[in-house]
C-alpha cells in the first residue's frame, strides 16, 4: 500500500499515480491533497494524527515551499513504516507517532541520491513518486507483510539511498502548565496548531488539561467544555476535546477560528474559570 | 467493496481507511465526503440516488450531528446490501431504494452493541469503519457473491448485533398535486430537496408532472421547461429533469440557487403556464 | 485501469463508479473531477499533461456542455490507450500526446452507436462509464497488457462501434516567435491556456523560449525569471517554467491570475528584456 499526501490539488496527484502503476501494482490510498499550501508543519500535525490508523505501508507526502531548491529527499523506516518526503521536517513527527512505544531508535532517515528531475518545480512526480514506488515494489508483499528489520533491509540495499546525517525535524511545541497547590492544573499556554476544514482550531494543549471542567476561560472569555457541540446554541462557542486529542475552540455550526479569532501559531491561554489571574 | 460517504472533508476519512485496512483487503471507493454538514436529510437524498448504481456493498455513511450523544450505531441490510450509519434515519431511504422492487420487507435493521470509543467526536474511525470493515470481513466474498439470506445470517450471527426495535426513519415528503378535469396535473406543491455543486436547485416533484410543457410558472415566475442547459442561452433560467428523475431549478452557467432564490426545504408552486391561479 | 475526469464534483462521479463496478473489477483511478465546468479545451489542456503518465489504460472524461444534444459519443485508440469522452475535441490533444512520437496515425477515433440513455443529462452514469467498462472487460488484463493492434481489433469487434468520420478537433494555438539575427527569440506573443488551483497562470509558450534569460517583460512589466517559487519574496511576480513545460506567470505565495490580470485565452505578450520593441 502507498499512501499519498500533498497540497497540490488537482488534477496533479493523478499524474503521480500514473508513474507509480508503471513501477507497481500496489495499492494507492489518498490522504489528502488539500492540505494548506507549502505549510510542512501542518502536514505533519495531519499525518502524525491519520498515519497511525494504517497498517505498515509507504507513506509519500509531498509538501515541499523548498521545491527546486538542493533541500534532500528524505526516506524515513519508523517500523515497518516508509515515509518518502522532502527533507524539511514533515516526516519526522508522523514517524515518531508510528514507531510508537518503540522510541526514536525505530526510526531511521536515509537521503535519495536523485538524477536531475525532469522539471524543476513538481518532483511530486519526477523525485517522490518514483521513490515512493520503487521501495514498495523491493519489498515483496509490502510493508505489512515486511518486518522492521527486513525493510531497513531492503532500503539499505537501494544503490541510491544511504544514512542521512543531519534530516531536518519538526518539533510541536509544548504548552506551559501551571498548576495549583494540589497539583491540578489550573492555567495553560498553548498554541494554535492547525486549523481544520470547518474553523475548528486545534491547539497543542492535550485534552486531559481540561477533562471534567464545566467552563473555561480562553484568552480570557469564559467557555463552555463540552463533549459535543450538540450541546450548546448553533452559533455558540465551545471547547471541546477533538478526536486526535487535543483542545480545540470551535462553534457549533460555524467557525471556530473566526469566532476566537485564532490563527495557526497563536498563543492560547486557557484559564479554569474558577481561578483568577 | 466498501463505499464511503461522510461529511468530514479531508484528512479524516483517511483515517477511517486505515482501520478499515486493518480488518479487510476489501476495496473502499469514496462516494462523496463533502455532504452538506451535519444534515442527514441532504445525505439520504444523495445516497438514495448514488447506492442504487453500485452492486451489492457495505455502504458506510456517517453525517452525525448527534455523534457523543446515545444515539445508536444501526445496520441495515437491503437486499444483499449492507448499511452502516448512525441511527439518525439516513440509512432508510437508500436502503428502500436499493431493496427495490422487493418492497420494506427486504430491510432488517440491527443496532449495534458499541464498546466506549476511543473519542467522543470521530465515530467515523472509532465505530462505523471497524463495524463496516467486520461485516466485509464475514462475508466471503462480500455482499456481492452473498445471496439476502447469507447476509441476513452473517449479521444475526455477529454478537454485538441485535434487531433494531424502532430505528429512526427519514422520509421525503410527497408534492401535492392539482389534476385538471382530464386528469392533467396543472399545479404542483413541492418542496427543495437538495441544492447541488452548481447550485442547481433539486424538487421532490417528479419529472413526469412537467414532461411535455414548454412552459411553467415556478413560484409565479413564468420559466422554459428544457431537456438541456443549452436549450437557454447562459445566464438564462430554466426547468428541467435532473438525472435522478426529479425537476431541477437551474441556470445555464449559473446558479439556480440565488436565481430562484431556493433554499433545501423551501416550498415550490409549479403551476403549468396555461393555467390561471 | 479505467481512469476518470469530469467537471462534476460530488457525488455524482461514484455513481459512474458503480456503474462500472457491475460490468468489471478494473482498478478505477480519478483524475479530476473539479475541472472547469464546460470547458473541454481546458480538459483537454491538463489531460494532456496528465494521461500520459500512466500505463495504457482506459480514460473515460466527460467534461459535455453539449449533454442532450446529438453529438456523438467518440471512442478513440492513441496506442494502446482508449479514450471515451463526448465528441467536443476534449479526447483528441491528449490522445495525440499518448500515441507520442508514432505520430497521428496511431491515433483511430470510433463513435458509439448509443441506446437512448436514461436520462438527458447524466450521460456520464449512462453513456460513458458502461462504454468504458465494456471496452475494459473486452480486453484480456487490459489496455496495459495489450498491443495497439490488440485495443484496435477489440473496438473495431464492438458490435455499436463503428470509425468516426470526422471527429471533433481542439488545437492548441501555437505562439508567434520573434527573432533576432542570431536567430534568438526576442518577442513571443501566446495565449493563456490554463489557470490551476494556486492561480499560476498557464501560457501556450514553450518554456525553452526563457530559458537562459534573468527578465522578461510580459505584457510590458518586467518581471523576474525564476526556476522556483522561493526565489522571490512573497507576493512578489515572477515567470517560470512549468512541470508541463510551458511558461507560467506566478505569484510566490498569491495568485498570478489576479497580479497578471490574465485570464484563458488571454494574449501574452513575452520580450527580451534586453530589446526595446
Amino acid at each position: 500500500m502507498i499512501t499519498l499526501t500533498s497540497d497540490f490539488g488537482s488534477p496533479y496527484p493523478a499524474a503521480m499515480k500514473g508513474v507509480i502503476r508503471r513501477h507497481t501494482d500496489a495499492e494507492m490510498i489518498d490522504v489528502a491533497h488539500d492540505l494548506p499550501r507549502g505549510d510542512p508543519r501542518a502536514a505533519a500535525f495531519w499525518l502524525r494524527f491519520v498515519l497511525s490508523e494504517f497498517p505498515p505501508a509507504v507513506h509519500c507526502a509531498v509538501i515541499d515551499p523548498g521545491v527546486g531548491t538542493d533541500r534532500d529527499a528524505l526516506v524515513v523506516r519508523a517500523g515497518s513504516h516508509v515515509l518518502v518526503a522532502p527533507d524539511n521536517g514533515l516526516a519526522m513527527p508522523p514517524a515518531r507517532a508510528l514507531a510508537g512505544e518503540e522510541g526514536g531508535e525505530a526510526i531511521e532517515a536515509f537521503v535519495v541520491d536523485v538524477d536531475e528531475p525532469a522539471s524543476e518545480t513538481f518532483h511530486g512526480r519526477d523525485v517522490f513518486a518514483p521513490v515512493a514506488a520503487r521501495i514498495r515494489a523491493a519489498l515483496d508483499g509490502g510493508p505489512a507483510a515486511s518486518t522492521p528489520a527486513e525493510v531497513s533491509e531492503a532500503l539499505a540495499s537501494m544503490e541510491d539511498v544511504s544514512p542521512a546525517t543531519d534530516p531536518v525535524d519538526l518539533d510541536f511545541p509544548e504548552p506551559t502548565v501551571e498548576r495549583d497547590d494540589g497539583r491540578d492544573p489550573v492555567a495553560v499556554d498553548g498554541e494554535v496548531l492547525a486549523i481544520d476544514r470547518f474553523g475548528n482550531v486545534v491547539t497543542n494543549v492535550p485534552g486531559g488539561l481540561i477533562r471534567g471542567r464545566d467552563w473555561v476561560r480562553i484568552n480570557g472569555d469564559l467557555t463552555p467544555v463540552a463533549e459535543t457541540f450538540g450541546a450548546v446554541d448553533p452559533g455558540d462557542r465551545l471547547v471541546t476535546v477533538g478526536s486526535h486529542g487535543y483542545v480545540e475552540c470551535d462553534v457549533n455550526d460555524g467557525r471556530g477560528d473566526g469566532a476566537f479569532d485564532l490563527r495557526p501559531g497563536d498563543e492560547v491561554r486557557i484559564v479554569a474559570d474558577n481561578v483568577s489571574l
